[in-house]
């Protein structure tokens, strides 16, 4: 469920960007007191997210309008289903429609795309994570629609969780120097990440006492001689260059975690219709 | 140029975002007065647009971080490139990082693909414009990005251009009712556009006096048709599931205006290296 | 209408202005609990604007608050008229009465106002406008109660529409290069409005093909020669010290528009009192 | 001395009230880089306020605008003066000119009033006040102009001054009870002012100890006889009704204090030319 | 009461600071729709405040949790008294939680140590106030704790009451002239309060005609011999260094207010428990 | 280093809940002009924190401001040393005063009391940790302050960190149950902590694998056979009524990590003087 605390800024704001000073259109066409109603057609087979927001959307200009939904968010939809139906005033339907859409298919298509990367390691031990590359403003939610597309979340932010990188090695003068200071300071809820190129830093990030350790663009085979290293010892995870066609092969090589930047950073919008009844 | 009236409240949004409580790996390996020095790496060919602002993410934190730009926005870089360097303190240089790029790949996407729809209509009569159908917050990015991959603006808004559609239409009770209704009362400056589904409507939307005619969603033959009707005494715009294999034909038809949607909802982030030197 | 989307956040802006730190007068001499009934009434012949604001003022302090409105937004009372009845938290009454006068008092005399220049014109083919001469922060209810007062609304702000002054003249260097300039980057949607200072500037203006060509402090004697040589081939405006005692001379020229500055930049509050039942 | 502390905040809105989305106008036809010189024209005689205000609206677009005051806030300017001269982009000039111009129109138009009816009291023991009636959003500017006009601030809202209504007397059982319970739990730094309508509630607010005591719309001659009853036992204010032509006689009545609501409710701009140079 | 307009806002910042990105404790263990009982436990005797806070911050997660008071803001209630029961949705209740009680222990904590002053000096005709001595953002909620514990408030802030300090008078040149230049500008409607280190300062002032005189530091034979100085023609402040050992000292000195710092400086948190039923 | 990101809204917020409408003392007795020298004085022994945010007050107010600083956050200072010298405009030193001061005073009360538990343990291998007990808004300060004291963070807020306390497991229907939901959905690097009330409790988290057991309310002799029985599987945390007297003892008891509600929820703030020179 998305909770209004994390929607209701995003969506005022984003009725003021579409609407900043009324709908000229609509303001004088429809009449005030006119009703109608509305239904969400998919027009490609999908994975739904953002149905929360989507109500939402209409529910702050109008709290009367009504919403029926077939489906929850997470479910899959296939092509030319209706499923969802909403009734309330022509006005606002008319001048909500794009705002609404334009969170839902967005959310829906980093839904569908993650549940096509977890399709494709089906059976495998492997989580599919989301990373930092998302839209400004919408880091909450597009994490919300990895999840609902069947992944997992990476950390959420900076401040969440630690990816000790090739610049923080080189500050802190060494992988087991960067460790040992991070580790010495930050709260002991947070597990400690370290990035590494190759079996020496992998290596090294073992002795630290690393909780996980990233292969940073390795190929397949480094990755899975890294993997038969670290050997349960912590967890690992393959990161940089992976897309649907190479994933199962990294999901392979034993890693437990693959993490995913296209989930967010290159969200194809699902084709959603409004459709009036 | 982006001005900083428009951008300072998204990147601050966008810190908090991604640093709501600090960066836990960085305050604890790089000390404060460590400086750094980076460079934008195109890791492939690409239009460039969001210097301004991915500058700005860094100036925010630190006003005395210094900036070389290669390239300006708009202009086209190949894989490999290194278009910008800055230096600053390393600590905010590996803060901002994250926020700066995802502003920057993001509308670079933008930029790119409107530069290729551009290039497939390349002689033709024809501007390629966005639409309304932008990642909630990023409306004006967006659109500054679409005008440096040389492509032209729609409406911006629901406030500022009047688009007649369907349910306009039989709310108002017909095309000239309401064309004459919107045209007694939105302010002067602003022309009316309607949407037509055939030639019966182009017709009407002509004898309505419309400045602007859409053609929804019709055969590139309809449209056609529709275009010699309409011989110049509107503006008049294809619009629906247009891509970049259809794009040239869809131009041809004689439009003026072909507007996209998948320019700002379907955005295929740039793939941008920030190298540390 | 207006939405609580624009007046919302205005209300609670003005509501912390006036109580940043409660009602000391009432919160300690009206126990929580009491119920009070109050009036507004008329004390001069007016046209009300801001029905919608002032009855959201209270009902933001306290959703109970219940109204009865005797009239509509744009109509005529006569001095002495009790127009609206409310009743509610005596508490709530006296704390939002000055806060909900404060916006009625000034809309309402944006409306007579316009009423007034309206009425000066009657029967003549001519628009009464406003112009963006607004108290900063109230533009968009400015412009409301100029529709309200039977006026129509020129440009919202400087992103709906074009208008080329002398100073962009000069930097494009010339009417028809400036034109051009416009014409080739801004949406299709928005027309371009050209100031005009003499004839000669006119006929630039119109061969640069300007949608609506500004007559900028010219005599009505001019007014009317260039009202001529457009000859409908464009729309034209009057504009600059058009005042109650000049602007049915203005009419008379022929313009299409009169835009009017002191119908927002120089309001009269209309003496409306709110009286306890 | 207006601080940034109250103004940015109010700039900020305005500015973007006004450019939500750019300056489609200036951004097309005038080049970055090119500087402009102005000139702030008085068009009538005033008194000026808000010189910070306008140079600010300049200074948040682009800091490295100059400017050259020839005058100060409070300071009388005659028709055709030039008082103030400022340079920088051209494009930053015509983007702020209108808000800024705003501001400051507004500002001196109250400064203008304020000092008409101080000139028309001058020589008496008598000060003239603002009141709480001001433009939703502008009431700290607007006091701050009723100063720079000669005049004194009343009380700033309902948190920081008591005054003592009809509704409050009803609601506490009398003046003496109002009087007794606010003075048990307000702050011991605020002073008690009550409204009177009547010889007799004069009376009753005297031996209540009321610190002020408001003559609420009584007749020149009744104010007379209270101020003679109440005998410099209170400060004693006179309101309701008072314009410029009735103010010096109600001035002669013997009060202290005369509130103005039409001070800052019906603000006639004065006229102010940005002049291009 | 505390007023919905002076809590929503920092409510839903404590929510945003104590729930950035969810509950992932909560939202991965406890069902939506699972609904819970909880009761608030007094462990230690106190004076509660802040129990409208304490809800709000419930309703503002879930408008349909309800809550039964057993007290009111003010009253003592005894250790292990459970003094309010509500119920709700489990989720919420667990999210709502600690933001909850920081608010409600922190303004009883306040209440709590006020009313222990003030049963110090009962008996005695002085009123114990705050001062300006608060957490920053706390100001409103932190002196209306005050008054709940039977305190009284001092000014607010800068803006609604004068306090003409050591370097005041110097910049002034002096009591006399600070006084005197303070009287003529500010609003008649607020007293003037000057701090006094001595006995000539206190004659000073009186003779500047102040209307409240702070004994700044003084001892309490000092003081007596001040008050008596002052006999009764300005009100008599004790300040500096007052705590629950020496305030009745003070107080039998003839003050009139004694302003205690600590009460809302440093606040000892009411131990109350939420417990589940 | 206290970020500008973090404290810049909290120290605006601040400013104008003090000021308002500006400061009506200084505002009439200091001119413009005026500099003036002041010092920071310890009156009491201390650990300072805030140093960063009490300049960031004046320098937001007047750029110009210039310190000296004598110490760092983090260190210690006697009674009666001047440990920060500073000059500037002498109106801005009075505004800003009160509220640069309630910040200093709050962090280094947080910074004092931190240090005393340290000292209680020190030689004993424990961190004293802070819990989400903190005053609403000052939550990223509060806990800054705990490190400059020489403490260590907890888990920021319900995002950063997993607790699985008494309802949450009754929710899951055991810890076994509510540990895996957990582990399963939240991101792969972030630990998870269990509270147990007994040693059964703990037994039933190690066998679920918790990462971190926190002893809630146990007796010393229960933690020391609870931290026996986890023997180094997983952390352990003492939590519950741990204050000056006891935290030693609780240090004993073989656990790793200390929470003290105190350090935040009840702070007393440090006696500091700004004094003119």
């Amino acid at each position: 469920m998305l909770d209004n605390l994390y929607t209701d800024s995003l969506i005022m704001a984003a009725l003021k960007e579409d609407m900043p000073f009324g709908d000229i259109t609509t303001d004088n066409t429809v009449k005030p007191g006119v009703r109608a109603k509305a239904a969400l057609i998919a027009k490609q087979d999908a994975v739904i997210a953002g149905l929360d927001i989507f109500e939402r959307v209409f529910r702050l200009l109008d709290p009367s309008t009504t919403f029926i939904r077939h489906i929850q968010d997470g479910e899959r939809v296939a092509e030319g289903t209706a499923f969802m139906e909403f009734g309330g005033s022509a006005s606002v339907l008319l001048k909500g429609e794009r705002t609404a859409l334009n969170f839902l298919q967005h959310l829906s298509g980093i839904a569908t795309r993650t549940a096509e990367f977890c399709r494709m390691v089906e059976g495998l031990p492997v989580k599919i994570t989301d990373t930092r590359k998302t839209v400004p403003g919408m880091r909450y939610l597009a994490k919300y629609a990895v999840l609902a597309g069947g992944g997992y979340n990476h950390r959420h932010c900076l401040s969440d969780g630690v990816l000790i990188k090739d610049n923080h090695i080189k500050a802190a003068g060494g992988i087991k120097q960067a460790v040992e200071r991070v580790r010495e300071h930050i709260p002991h809820t947070i597990k400690i990440e370290v990035e590494a190129e190759n079996l020496e830093q992998v290596k090294e990030a073992l002795e630290a006492g690393a909780d996980i350790i990233m292969f940073d663009n390795m190929s397949c085979e480094l990755m899975k001689k890294a993997a038969e290293l670290v050997n349960g010892r912590a967890l690992t995870e393959a990161s940089g260059d992976i897309h649907l066609d190479n994933v199962r092969e990294a999901a392979m090589t034993g890693v437990d975690i693959i993490s995913v930047g296209e989930l967010t950073h290159s969200v194809k919008a699902v084709n959603i219709s409004m459709k009036f009844i």
